[in-house]
């Protein structure tokens, strides 16, 4: 008798390749060291394939993650992570149109701002981060996760458990369940639907308050989702 | 000595009189029962005094909850919640400008549409409703919280412990804290400071992807903040 399927049952995820495009960066390389720890083949990639390499390297032999340019790394990986800083996110996609066709593209940008009061949202024309990666990559399947990961945490080996629930949005059910299962790859962490693409402004934006809850409380705020 | 302020600390609102604006509503009739529990005086509001107290009546009489217009709801409450319909929030405010003078007002309305596909947040030109309420009383200290509250947990019975933190927003800190230790006289919850009141839009608007995430789970999903 097949088991009846239910909203918190997760595919299988072990086995897939992760590239983290922008995984120079604090996040990226938090996400890549933590996918690693679980097992996961991983690449980070970079404008530059010795950045790539060097961060990489910097996150320990024993994990074995892999250095390359940003195109490799798209090209090697199952799923496709896009952490890149919002002010290239346009351009890096459009040069990958044809590297990341078919493939699951997760992007976890959050376009903000800062100033003397602090963060706060930028207007995004497509709506959000995540609606311009879809805009851009008609032929791909676009998901928005990971948004509100503290990379500090993500780095800290003394973290074994990260207290925080992944969102994941987007309109394809099966790459949205991919995704909530790669977020449960990370010790601690919950993959949980959160909404449709075109709700994905939001979930970006609230970085900015999870940025005044740190400020105003020093901590590593992150989300749970109660009842769920 | 005196002890040390820390961003936990909350001043004692245990007197206040809390008025509850559109509180014929299951939001606003939730938020009256859990304050009236708590032994706040309450005062229900409304566009019909007699409508105001048949909702104040429904809650219980032993609750003593009174019912108003809503001038005079905004006349008789030392806090003033903001529970209208997205569509009267405008006019609502409008026409009480010199009952809530000097008074904080605490939106939690969220501006949504639904169609085929689920909710969906509204543009607003002010960028939020928290901000169209600021723009609308200059002379009122506004706050926006209690956006993610379940109507359906408030109004249970069954249920002593809400498990949910409520983001409380704002510019002016004494005002924020009196409303945090407000959503504290609710059991089971925290008032956490969620940042300025520019950044409220992205907390209504995130009503969007807890619906989703009940539709999706049929859970009555709400937020905690983890590491505060």
């Amino acid at each position: 008798m097949a088991e009846q399927r239910t909203p918190h049952d997760l595919p299988d995820v072990s086995g897939l390749t992760v590239a983290v495009l922008g995984g120079t960066g604090d996040q990226g390389r938090g996400l890549a060291r933590r996918f690693a720890l679980a097992g996961h083949s991983v690449v980070i990639g970079s404008r530059s394939a010795e950045r790539a390499a060097a961060a990489a390297a910097e996150l320990g032999a024993d994990l074995g993650v892999a250095g390359a340019d940003n195109a490799e790394a798209a090209r090697r990986g199952d799923i496709v992570i896009v952490a890149v800083p919002w002010d290239g996110h346009r351009a890096l996609l459009e040069s990958l149109r044809a590297e990341l066709a078919g493939k699951i593209v997760v992007d976890c940008v959050n376009p903000l701002g800062f100033d003397a009061k602090g963060p706060y949202a930028l207007p995004v024309e497509e709506g959000s981060a995540a609606q311009q990666a879809e805009a851009v990559l008609p032929d791909s399947r676009v998901v928005a996760a990971f948004h509100h990961v503290s990379a500090v945490v993500l780095l800290d080996p003394e973290v074994d458990e990260v207290d925080l629930d992944v969102l994941v949005l987007g309109d394809d059910r099966e790459a949205t369940d991919i995704v909530r299962a790669l977020a449960a790859r990370i010790g601690g962490v919950r993959g949980v639907y959160g909404g449709r693409l075109r709700n994905a402004h939001q979930v970006e934006a609230f970085t900015a308050n999870l940025i005044a809850v740190n400020r105003r409380y020093k901590a590593h705020a992150g989300l749970r989702i109660t009842d769920v």
